[in-house]
């Protein structure tokens, strides 16, 4: 999916929620455990109800990963079975060297090779630009990378300063000469709203993958006030917040009230402040 | 593998060699891509072919993942391969926030939900305290934190100057008050043995998993003489020079000659120099 075609689907659902598949198979309704794939049964559900309110879904591939090959195989169907109108994020934080990171490339973006085929994989930036750059060699596939995490250990290293600015803000600006908004997103915590100012000055024109609004807390009004541009840069990520909205017979149901509320919402703030 | 277990297999071994399985469907002899799982099968034979020359092994779990299901059941298949004498390592540079991480220690440490079970994880440090503290919540596990890199990729931030000391200095800090040096190792790249002095003077101590010897190019009397301590503290890994030594019918011969080739050497620098 490209730049454009993203901005085109945030302003026909006029929306840009992104669902968080954190499916915990500890969590999940009782009456789906009978069924022979309990994860990707609870999805299918989730992404039915809530496939008008949104624009991209993100499945957290730890949570598949703790099934072991049960969990890939759950993960396999779930991004077959999302359409592709919707932006497909693998959030998997994954940086190797050189060819170490091509292989992480095939996993999510070459489905002869693994299954999976993602639109966007999220990739940790410690280990510089040749542990990124494998991933931009696949056409029309995107690296979201980590800037400011939304944790409390964000303030470890994230915020150390150096030369005046903070180490996010050198992966801000060293990893813009990788290439260019076309291709790269940056993860930004919703919790630091305040600093979305900041990053705009660097970044203006990039989209911004911003997780915690809903259980983690953040404030959706100001993420928006502070971090849309004119095409509106921003995916917000709700995860638990809808999927675990309810926990019975109706839980999909629930979860589509939830999405709709957050998708309410983003209409009023599209119309105000994306200009 | 408790930190004076890891020392005993050293001294009785007289090696300090981890071999990495990084193992590429692509790359392995043609005579094995008959068998049912071709991936392990290599892995079995380069396995039975090296236990007596090394102490550790570490599949890179890249080039598993880039398979699909399938390749996490060869991944499965040959961590339970692996005799409890060796140290094993999940080479994924996993982290996450903390509920995401606690999600990727259970992948790589406990086998009933996943099926594998590794001593140890490498691990990014980007997102701080919190994305880490969730491996070591698991007893007698290891975690092994990204320090300095041998890619070139490496400068781009873990060189960045704080204060007088590099980004990889801060994090070689910070990390110890998380864990001691029974519980985390870090990776430091062989291509920066003039290094090994000042790291050695923040951490004493700890075990260092060196990348980098063989294919990569590093200089193992170099890295030993300014690397070890009194209870070694190097796991020295070599992957390619080893299993791709050969591609016949002999291919674990010529990765058994390799890795004694490398043991030998490594029993003259722990006589001279681990003390």
């Amino acid at each position: 999916m490209t730049y454009e075609e993203l901005f085109q689907q945030i302003s026909s659902k006029k929306s840009y929620l992104c669902v968080g598949l954190d499916t915990d198979i500890r969590k999940i309704p009782a009456h789906l455990l009978k069924t022979a794939d309990p994860v990707f049964e609870f999805n299918k559900q989730i992404i039915d109800a809530t496939v008008d309110h949104c624009v991209s879904y993100k499945p957290n591939v730890a949570f598949y990963e703790a099934q072991g090959a049960k969990g890939w195989e759950s993960l396999q169907k779930t991004i077959e079975y999302i359409p592709n109108t919707h932006f497909t994020i693998a959030d998997a934080k994954r940086g190797d060297i050189g060819n170490t990171s091509g292989l992480y490339a095939r996993t999510f973006f070459d489905p002869a090779s693994s299954g999976l085929d993602f639109d966007s994989v999220t990739v940790a930036p410690y280990m510089g630009s040749d542990s990124v750059k494998p991933f931009l060699e696949f056409e029309n596939k995107w690296v979201i990378l980590l800037a400011l995490t939304s944790n409390t250990g964000s303030s470890d290293f994230q915020r150390l300063n150096i030369e005046g600015s903070a180490l996010y803000e050198h992966v801000l600006r060293t990893s813009q000469t990788w290439a260019g908004a076309d291709r790269i997103m940056y993860v930004v915590g919703a919790t630091q709203a305040s600093e979305f100012q900041k990053i705009r000055s660097i970044i203006p024109d990039h989209f911004l993958l911003v997780p915690g609004v809903g259980a983690q807390g953040g404030n959706l009004e100001e993420v928006s006030r502070f971090g849309m541009n004119a095409h509106c840069g921003l995916l917000v990520n709700a995860s638990r917040s809808i999927i675990y909205a309810g926990n019975g017979l109706d839980f999909a149901e629930k979860a589509k009230a939830e999405a709709l509320l957050l998708q309410n919402e983003m209409e009023i703030y599209l119309d105000k402040y994306c200009k």
